[in-house]
């Protein structure tokens, strides 16, 4: 199997509170999101924290998708690590609406290649 | 609770083939990793992938801890994000040396503090 890899780390802003504090909802938007990127789910770990916040994270064949909420501060913080022919920009952006996230900052890892270089974007949901 | 973090990406080659496909003693290692730099443990999910390779996360109160292994390229791709006052580092150091890494890159990444800058290191093990 190839070690390369892209890992997408996504900085959501403004979410909404409630889909935060759901784990449920999280739970599901997380293995849609796998799926709709074409991913194969391996295993599913997710953790609810009192007062608030969900951590989470989705095994792929393919490497991982994780999340840790701050509801109170509308933030949350996405890593969506794909290898082979994934893109793992599919699977942030649905994250991103689901969320719906008001600002986001991604920035893009090659994975698994030698010497790590970074690139940055940054976007406003509508 | 803040949303500040500090996100080890750390790169792994060179590493003992029998370690990197070893799913008991790499969950084993993860778990000390996260306990030795003062984390709580929450969830614990490991994968084996045939013929070989190992992925898995260690989900903690202040974030996470991630492998891929690759046995036969003797690469395993790591992150250690921790929030608080937690340093990943510990952590990151702790599961180089349990992997017998050769070579290693870090790079680290603030999350959660709006825009991200990243730090480069590398460093060759002995």
């Amino acid at each position: 199997m190839e070690t390369m890899g892209r890992h997408v780390i996504s900085e959501l802003w403004g979410c909404d509170f409630d889909k935060l504090n759901d784990m449920d909802y999280i739970e599901k938007t997380f293995v849609n999101a796998a799926l709709k990127s074409g991913a194969e789910v391996r295993e599913v770990a997710f953790h609810k924290f009192a007062p608030q916040g969900v951590s989470g994270v989705v095994i792929i064949s393919e490497s991982h998708l994780t999340i840790h909420s701050f509801p109170e501060h509308g933030y949350a913080s996405i890593d969506v690590y794909t290898c082979g022919d994934l893109n793992p920009n599919i699977a942030a952006d649905y994250i991103a609406e689901a969320l719906s996230a008001q600002t986001r900052e991604n920035i893009e890892i090659p994975r698994g290649m030698g010497p790590v270089q970074v690139k940055h974007s940054q976007a406003k949901a509508q």
